[in-house]
């Protein structure tokens, strides 16, 4: 069962929102930023205008690309990011007790009304060294949120390209349901992931959470411990069910069920007696439950002498009544071989007693499914659960080329993007079909080549989201990200969507700011 | 600067605790254990008894050990567990639309008056299959609870074993500063990661939160922003800076430390023209804001020609001022090379300079610092800051072992553990010096040998913590946490505790438990 809810918009300033007091705390940051925060005021330096920018120095899991996200949860903490006294007695407990007093007033006044983000939309396609989220105000304000800020935009990022890089495997069409809950970093780095993950090309989350809060589908069944909970000793309960079409008397499904058992037995040559009596009672359980929407887990026992025939018997009992099975999921052993032959018996069954649909229903697979797994199963089923993989890769926060940046999206006359280019921001825009002469990054440093190019088209990759204090661009619904984010990655050529050993993308430097940071390089080597 | 701050106590029912709203979403959970819930209620099992054990398979990190922790979040979570009518009316949603509308109703009176936990208690040696935690309640409520627990407790446990394995290799005297919250996932991620580095071991952690919230000790001076937000050419604001002792006139440290970078450089042998003056007006700027707990970052730009000399040049003008500087920090190129150099430096410094406290001035070294770089380093620096791995690790949730347990640990005549001991909770508890026949566990589940023992002491691994919805037992503080688990591991033998393939520690089951288990396989073996 699966529901698409509706998106948790950005609420107006004052609006009830049930997540801003927990992102609101302003003390989620690294002692250092105080520290230096005190540095900076007492030199004098506070209210100096400053700039840092967010980008990856390499794209995590060996991609050409990223995907950019998180932006929602900075615009949620910066419109309330706000010292409380408490905040500020607590920071001056674990100051030295010799610091200035007239810093922790300093910090009283503190809010984000100087601050402007710009950024990458989110959900769209990010390359190294292009900075996904610029953050433009005073300098002591801006070096504390730093750390919030980077926190925010690294994992959310990191989730969703490691999802969209699983969807790339999967193709269009599979489901993908993430269920990493139960492993994820705490509460919140569940609710991250989930949400990311969506964002990135899932469909769906076993995260009930995720769903209320962020709007993500959310899709579940059943487990080992509801099947395993049955001894098939018990009386059935309650154990009528009418038909589908409410015509007709109820039936009683458990008995209807074993009948099923004897004969898809003897269809499949098993012994009827291996079964297991407590799985099908389960089954039977769940079926009444969720008449319409019956899941078999079939690996708590055998797969192919209980899970299967058990499933059977009971799918067809409820297509006795109507109904139709979902399909079954598989959570242990090797799962393309089950698919394969569950497949075959699927339509061997749906042939014999004629019962079309059972033919296609579907086969889910479960069980530390990573990029390499994924890869092997893709071709083969029709929906696949993973848990998207939770790396953390090194994000750098280091700034290497100078100057505050505007960086543009270059298309060929197909659409496709051929390179991102940075420029410095007083610099004009870059033109469609006007030729423009840019420099390859040289990430090494070395010296390389210019490059003489005529875009069909471009756009700017950096829109303006906040402004001195206020959300100055709406953030599209989490669903919109998700679509933009699959719009992205179909326009980007299939060298660089490959996943193992990507043709790089190319990031060029217009020549101005080629000019600029080679004159630093050379003066660097020189020395002070 | 680092100090510790009051523990956050559990607080009673009732007042007020800034993260209970968060931590008590009731929809942190999987859609399965909602879709089971309706299936357990259909049935008529809802409030049919059960329990469910949380253990790690095998313990992470290829430890023999592993420590328990994330009670204290457990014991939140429980307390304020009811689903809203905002909650049920959100499932509803989500759930077939012909689901029974009685079962939301049910819903709506759940709480965990009929909940039981055993655990073991915060920061205790855990060890695989034996229990953290045992949940017992009605069998809807026990199903929804299993992942918002896991979740809990498995990554709460994963972090403090893996601050532990660090703390293990640092030894006992060297400082451990945990930095991730940049990297972590999301805000929660490193709240919980910064607050289970320390009750496995870190001294303290640079995330202000969780000392504000957690009671971590909070520690971290600067970092190469600030170094490099200075140019050297600017005016030096204030420079004037008082004697320590409150007598005599301030002196301009600018201008002080200019005058002793000669005297550091021609001592050393190095040219003062190539230090860099941004850097060392960033150390003026910190040492001024801190004159008491200055610490110089070294590689902004050439550790030995610039950022050493310009820590000298600092440090030896605080001397006159008489203060003492904290030390260095490096955070980039073989930290352990440069440790030394620059251990050698400091000393001669201080001969030259009769400055005797220079010499031992600590060394702290950052970027990446994982097992095995700690395990190089840990003989010969003063203080490490890591960040401690993130790695999750399958943690399984199935009852393998039938019947609610007991558990103890064993103790030999010199008080380390021998094994621990998993039996019936119905049978009669062992006795220190008596003889006792056990069966230790075979995880291969091939037949092994029973073994006669007799303990010299021995204690009950799980106790009370919550009992009919109420909290029974006090978590204690975080602090005193952390301090049974270094004595806890203390007591554990050095085969256990080797990092690299340990001796596995044993585990073992009583005769009862033992036979229950063996008939239940040859029962499985049979078929049902």
């Amino acid at each position: 069962m699966e529901k698409a809810q509706a998106k948790l918009e950005l609420q107006p300033e004052g609006e009830q929102d049930p997540e801003a007091e927990a992102a609101a705390r302003a003390l989620l940051t690294d002692l250092y930023q105080f520290t230096m925060a005190v540095a900076y005021w007492r030199a004098g330096r506070a209210r100096e205008p400053a700039e840092f920018e967010l980008f990856f120095r390499r794209c995590p899991f060996g991609s050409s690309f990223a995907l950019a996200a998180g932006l929602r949860d900075c615009m949620r903490f910066l419109r309330t990011f706000r010292l409380r006294p408490a905040d500020i007695k607590y920071l001056a407990s674990v100051l030295p007790p010799d610091t200035d007093p007239e810093f922790f007033e300093y910090l009283q006044g503190l809010d984000c009304s100087g601050v402007t983000i710009r950024a990458q939309p989110e959900g769209s396609l990010a390359f190294a060294h292009v900075p996904l989220l610029c953050v433009s105000g005073p300098l002591l304000l801006v070096q504390i949120l730093e750390t919030p800020l980077l926190c925010l935009i690294n994992y959310a990022s990191l989730v969703a390209t490691n999802a969209a890089r699983l969807r790339l495997i999967a193709g269009p069409e599979k489901r993908l349901l993430e269920m990493g809950l139960r492993r994820a970093q705490g509460p919140d780095g569940g609710l991250t992931a989930s949400t990311y993950s969506y964002l990135g090309g899932f469909d769906s989350s076993s995260n009930v959470l995720a769903g209320q809060l962020r709007g993500v589908p959310v899709a579940g069944t059943l487990a080992h411990s509801f099947v395993t909970s049955f001894s098939g000793s018990e009386q059935p309960h309650a154990p009528m069910l009418a038909p589908a079409s409410g015509q007709g008397l109820p039936r009683d499904l458990s008995t209807l069920a074993k009948s099923w058992l004897g004969k898809v037995c003897e269809c499949l040559g098993l012994r009827a007696e291996e079964t297991h009596p407590g799985e099908r009672a389960a089954f039977v359980a769940y079926a009444l439950a969720f008449p319409k929407a019956f899941q078999g887990l079939l690996d708590s026992y055998s797969v192919m002498r209980s899970g299967l025939p058990n499933f059977l018997a009971v799918a067809l009992a409820l297509a006795e009544l109507g109904y139709r099975a979902v399909g079954v999921r598989l959570d242990s052993g090797d799962l393309l071989q089950q698919a394969w032959e569950i497949r075959s018996i699927f339509r061997k069954c749906a042939s014999r007693f004629q019962v079309p649909w059972l033919e296609a229903v579907s086969i889910a697979v479960s069980n530390n499914i990573d990029e390499k797994v994924l890869t092997r199963l893709a071709r083969k089923l029709v929906s696949v659960r993973g848990q998207p993989c939770r790396k953390l890769t090194e994000d750098s926060e280091k700034q290497t080329l100078p100057g505050t940046k505007a960086a543009f999206r270059l298309y060929d006359p197909e659409g496709a993007p051929i390179l991102d280019l940075l420029q410095l921001e007083e610099e004009p825009a870059p033109r469609a079909g006007q030729e423009l002469r840019v420099w390859p990054l040289d990430v090494s440093g070395g010296d390389c080549r210019s490059l003489t190019l005529t875009p069909a088209s471009l756009e700017p990759l950096l829109r303006v989201y906040f402004h001195l204090g206020q959300v100055c661009e709406p953030i599209p619904s989490l669903a919109e990200s998700r679509t933009l984010a699959q719009k992205s990655l179909g326009c980007l050529s299939p060298s660089h969507k490959r996943l193992e050993h990507p043709e790089p993308y190319q990031v060029a430097l217009s020549e101005k700011l080629h000019a600029l940071l080679k004159g630093l390089v050379q003066s660097n080597q020189e020395g002070p």
